[in-house]
């Protein structure tokens, strides 16, 4: 097995999931992923923890989506329940085998299970619990590599020091709350917004593999100005590139896109809080060189900020409501990070030396 | 998707398992028998049941083996456990990446890990459950066939229709039942055992899938006379071949084998219920027409009998105990099965036309 399967496994048993003797761990892999699965079963197993593995893939869920009706999508899945609530720890692995598999199922069926699974999430949500992807074709070929290359992506952006990334952002995060505002400015952007009360939270490979952002939920009326959001993102199957957009308190009152326009108009007017912004974030991760149409990846790209849409993360005290929430990256290797009178970064350099 | 995958899945949901509206279903995989596994969650999808998919590999297995300490392999799965309680349906389909992948495992660690999940075992045996083989590389290889060969092989001793041989199955069961006595005659072959207050099961698949096979447990020490297993079987990884046994009062007086004598020996020896029959058996499925070292399909070839050292099975009323159930088979195209006054089957012929 390639060492970094082993190292990768590493990191999530040991830094983002911590697990330790007795605990019950639900990993959830796909075939894609078996790899991974394999390597983090003998990780668990060193740490003292007993498994469940689920599998996943997106043929399995269009499969049920195909077979059921709208009642069936609607059973509770209390099996389900009982799995996560006897659980300590949940990994994980993603890999899909056709990222298209879903395309043409009926979003509003896809709300409808999602709803339903709320409760589930919820109670994963409380556990400890982290994310990541293992290295796949479909992957590769959504970010327009080459399978090595891929891997190689991957694991610059993974196998990295994490309890130094983590001081690090804690610093971010330490300088940010010293201060009740943020603001953005660069080429096309001068986007301010109020954050007193507000939690900043450094995102260092606990929840997400890889991680490497710090992230609040800005006062809902308080954002003001312009921002040009210059890395492509995927939403509804569909690139977006190139939006443009304006606010005053707190709403969007203008927007553009250089693609896909008619998708971003969808998304803004889904209802009332997709058109406020429920996230203002800081990229740090200097692994990920370059953008793949992965969220994962893409907004913690080091040297960028990013922005979402729609709901806030309860965690930072954010209080917006939306059914979506889509983020929107910019590069700032030409702009600038104020908090208050003080330069949380300016043009590739954050005030701690990296 | 082949159409075969999609008969098949209807057969373990329709027939096997009888999935109902708001069932809670756990199916079991492996990335090999993922194809199997989409087709199977349409069928319960359209049948109105919840799914929950667990993922298993050899590979999986062992990585946990290679990690754990002995106290971690006993660790109590607790979380496992509550997914199977709420469980109405156990379907597995298994289809391993490489049959060797738990060599050099030490037999008693494997054991433990057994010994600690019989619990849940319990109560997955307690449920609506079946076992299947989705046709993969490593089966076709063990059988020594192509992989179009061994799907063939598959298909022929599944997608059969299962009403028809359930009939006749049960027809058997109470032919069988009329008598207090068994007798099989053959080649190098007479054995004689007693199965008053006996039960004769029929598994026409609702539990393996493919079955065929009538069995019971006879009394423990009226088994008398002399066998020899034609059909080589797998046991501890070796291939056995040629076994003759020779019974008094229900034990083994005399054994030898053509091939791995020594680990019919250490078979016979585990302890004194390995020494007894805990079940002597009829195959019924013709579909099935050559051993391929498996056996799910082995002990169901037609026109065969099997008996097994070890352990019985307490639905039959049998109480042979012992750490071991091994399967022994034996073809009858020349020889006959006798109970009572009654002729079961002589020669390519069953007491029914088939």
């Amino acid at each position: 097995m390639d060492s970094r399967v082993e190292h990768h496994a590493k990191i999530l048993v040991e830094w983002s999931t911590e697990v330790k003797k007795g605990d019950m761990v639900i990993i959830r892999a796909t075939p894609e992923s078996h790899d991974l699965a394999v390597a983090v079963h003998k990780e668990v197993a060193k740490a003292g923890g007993s498994t469940v593995t689920l599998m996943s893939s997106e043929e399995i869920s269009r499969a049920f989506y195909d077979g059921a009706d709208d009642e069936t999508l609607q059973v509770f899945p209390k099996h389900m329940k009982a799995l996560a609530e006897q659980a300590d720890v949940y990994i994980s692995l993603g890999a899909p085998m056709n990222t298209k598999a879903l395309a043409g199922v009926d979003s509003k069926r896809m709300m409808m299970t999602s709803k339903v699974n709320q409760k589930i999430s919820d109670i994963i949500l409380s556990k400890r619990w982290c994310s990541t992807v293992h290295p796949c074709r479909s992957f590769a070929q959504q970010a327009g590599m080459s399978m090595n290359e891929y891997q190689d992506f991957v694991y610059g952006a993974t196998l990295i020091d994490w309890k130094e990334e983590s001081k690090n952002m804690y610093l971010m995060k330490e300088h940010l709350e010293r201060h009740n505002d943020i603001r953005y400015v660069g080429p096309e952007t001068d986007l301010y917004a109020k954050t007193k009360g507000r939690i900043w939270i450094a995102s260092d490979g606990k929840h997400n593999m890889p991680s490497g952002e710090v992230f609040t939920a800005p006062i809902e009326n308080s954002v003001e100005g312009h921002i040009y959001f210059d890395i492509p993102f995927m939403q509804q199957g569909k690139v977006i590139e190139g939006v443009r957009l304006k606010f005053e308190k707190g709403e969007v009152v203008d927007y553009s896109a250089e693609k896909e326009e008619r998708t971003l108009k969808e998304i803004i007017e889904i209802d009332e809080g997709s058109r406020r912004l429920g996230e203002m974030a800081i990229g740090t991760n200097r692994g990920i060189k370059r953008h793949t149409l992965n969220m994962l990846f893409d907004e913690k790209i080091g040297d960028t900020i990013h922005c979402a849409l729609g709901r806030a993360y309860k965690n930072c005290n954010g209080m917006n409501e939306s059914a979506v929430h889509v983020d929107m990256i910019k590069s700032m290797i030409e702009g600038e990070i104020t908090a208050g009178d003080e330069v949380i970064y300016s043009k590739g350099k954050y005030f701690y030396e990296m």
